[in-house]
């Protein structure tokens, strides 16, 4: 899990579908299937359920075990930058600001 | 910063040589000095002072800064992984085994 995994499964969970989540991150169709059958594949059980048929395919939606996933990564982002608040500081303070 | 420049600078300190540090990650001198020259161009001060010299270089150490970097994004880790323990132990034991 990263980013842009967790962004996907964000948009898949808004928009009830993968292909409009991969035009949302502008991402090809095929890129976002290959994440979410890499992410099917590296658990024991299935984080997206997608339903096959018409033009647009069927539909998608979170597991309740894939939204637990979801939760578990934004949780571990927010707890680790709230732990490391002093280190982060201290490197903000330090990089050159881009603009 | 991220797992593969740390190792670099680890590295580097360890070594007291870019090109010795880049052969230990197998990883080319080339790539190994775009690192460093990435990360001491992308904070206000310098990460890596490097001696030109002799036919493998003159040498490279970690400034302070540096050392105080790298201890920051263990600390971080660290941090980090204890503030999550929970979480990562619930994707671990959900994540299938590759073995």
């Amino acid at each position: 899990m990263g980013p842009g995994k967790a962004e996907l499964l964000t948009f898949i969970s808004e928009l009830g579908s993968i292909s409009a989540a991969a035009k949302r991150m502008q991402m090809s169709y095929r890129r976002a299937w290959e994440l979410v059958d890499v992410m099917n594949s590296c658990f024991d059980q299935p984080l997206v359920l997608s339903n096959v048929g018409g033009s647009h395919g069927g539909g998608a939606q979170l597991t309740e075990f894939g939204s637990q996933i979801l939760a578990n990564y934004h949780t571990i982002l927010l707890k680790s930058q709230a732990a490391s608040a002093n280190e982060l500081a201290f490197i903000a303070e330090h990089l050159k600001q881009s603009d």
